[in-house]
């Protein structure tokens, strides 16, 4: 969360100044491995979304549900990312790995699904100094995009892109945040629900 | 995320004035119905750790990772909340609703999980402004025990209450962020896992 919002904050506070300068961009540090290591929302979402309402007002629910729904369909890091690190052209002192990472794709905003899903794809274990570069590939990543989503939306050219996967549309054909209980709508989201659900039979 | 996060930093704002003044609330706007409607991470824990970590210095981890944990176990909307609608002591004109509401454990952090298990609970639809009431509420109860927690640790006398369900304790003896993917070591997280997975026979 630190890492994706500080990417975007600093370089505004160093073009913009005043207000992005008085932003206490420490405020950002639980959302570490899905808030202080809960493996729930990735931090990368909860920061770029931050700073993507910061900026954008209103058009912050667009621009962070574009986010969030590209999040879960995009492989990572990225092939820019792992081209940056082979050739060392992060602006870091030491690599926690210098490599081209495997890829993977979450289906999901949560960390604990995309950490799983990224260890079961490279063979790689969590508590490794590969895992730890792999997600801080991703912050870029994911921070880069939110700003091409700030960037199109200034000038006027953003579309949504984001289309949820046949699975989850299905779903949520009943099951939406609607008035009628019996008819199945006790729930919300737009997570793809087969991720954690069996599918039942009507 | 917004109603818990400028509950806690709007008092400071009163009562302490600079740098707490210079925070834009609104930033937090993403974080509703976890995420613009993702049902990804509740809202109240994300506004509520945000508002930690910007006051607790350092001490952010063993405070939000204790309010998460609070979090899966307590009964929302709480008595007290309950009681503050019905006698209409809460600081609202209008309620969306002013009777006592059902109650529910969520057993994770999670937006989706935290709705769908209140509205199982109380036979409420996602979409009614009982439910909406119940959230509300739920921000005020989650932002007031992330203030006794920032108080209880300002007087030196907080103390970790939270412990993780036996069923979660048991997988994440194996599944742990370490070092041997053979072991198990692929994934990570504090969730309680058979909130979406089964368990397996060793």
């Amino acid at each position: 969360m630190y890492g994706a919002f500080s990417a975007v904050v600093t370089a505004l506070r160093d073009e913009v100044g005043s207000p992005y300068d008085l932003i206490p961009l420490g405020m950002m540090r639980y959302g570490e491995g899905g808030v202080v290591g809960w493996g729930s929302l990735c931090g990368a979402i909860n920061g770029s979304s931050a700073a993507i309402t910061l900026t954008a007002g209103e058009d912050y629910k667009k621009l962070v549900n574009e986010l969030a729904g590209w999040y879960t369909q995009a492989a990572f890091p990225s092939d820019a990312s792992n081209g940056y690190a082979t050739r060392h052209e992060f602006l870091v002192k030491e690599y926690k790995s210098d490599k081209a990472l495997a890829q993977s794709v979450s289906g999901s905003t949560l960390c604990h699904v995309s950490v799983t899903k990224w260890c079961l794809a490279s063979g790689v274990a969590a508590g490794t100094p590969e895992r730890a570069e792999r997600c801080a590939r991703l912050a870029g990543d994911v921070a880069a995009h939110a700003v091409e989503l700030l960037n199109a939306n200034a000038d006027g050219k953003f579309k949504p892109a984001y289309s949820a996967p046949a699975a989850a549309r299905s779903c949520q054909a009943c099951h939406f945040k609607g008035k009628d209980f019996k008819a199945g709508q006790f729930t919300g989201g737009k997570e793809n629900c087969t991720s954690c659900h069996e599918p039942h039979k009507l």
